[in-house]
């Protein structure tokens, strides 16, 4: 029983709607190395910025209010003083990290570190 | 012999370089979708375009050549009549389809149809 192959299947392919979605989150740049960050732990707000290198406070905020509305992590407001926000994966933002982590493993194969890159900083 | 967590670790936290680089890739909207079609097979430029809804014939041409030029993808042209380009993943490319279909998997579970999003279109 071989399986044929039409053209017609070939010309109707559509993206899968999961692909579309996620990437309508990581396809912005940034977000998937915060969201990288936070599977490690909870962060403020600060040491996010320190820790993904050329985002600006006004795109990591940004991006952190998207995550928050696609209910992937949570703002926690320690009263202090100081005050401190705390930004935290919730379990559906925790369960990306075993895809984050098979991406990260990819790019250590694949897009070795000084290789092509359309970034003018940064590698 | 516990390990203590300073707060110096905590501060000093860097993304990781694999993932700043794989996200330098598909932190790009469109590019995570188009390398998901073409891990099914490989396709012409007419159908990527039409199996990426809302995505432009610049674009996808953009995304094209930078996925090339990271050595994702190679093009085969075809003489004709009539000429056509075929784009195929190479080994590289097509390695990132586990990772793309773990996205895609955790997409269905945690980013429903209809829910909150922010594209105008699309969803």
């Amino acid at each position: 029983m071989a399986v044929e192959q039409a053209h017609g299947t070939e010309a109707c392919r559509k993206v899968d709607g999961g692909i579309t979605r996620v990437f309508q989150l990581l396809g912005k740049r940034w977000t998937g190395p915060i969201v990288a960050v936070l599977v490690e732990q909870p962060a403020y707000f600060a040491d996010l910025r320190r820790a993904v290198p050329g985002i600006s406070e006004r795109m990591l905020s940004d991006r952190l209010t998207e995550l928050g509305a696609a209910g992937l992590l949570v703002r926690e407001v320690d009263e202090g003083p100081p005050l401190r926000v705390t930004y935290r994966l919730t379990e559906s933002g925790a369960a990306l990290g075993p895809a984050l982590k098979e991406l990260g493993k990819w790019a250590e194969t694949h897009l070795p570190e000084g290789g092509p890159c359309t970034e003018p900083t940064g590698c």
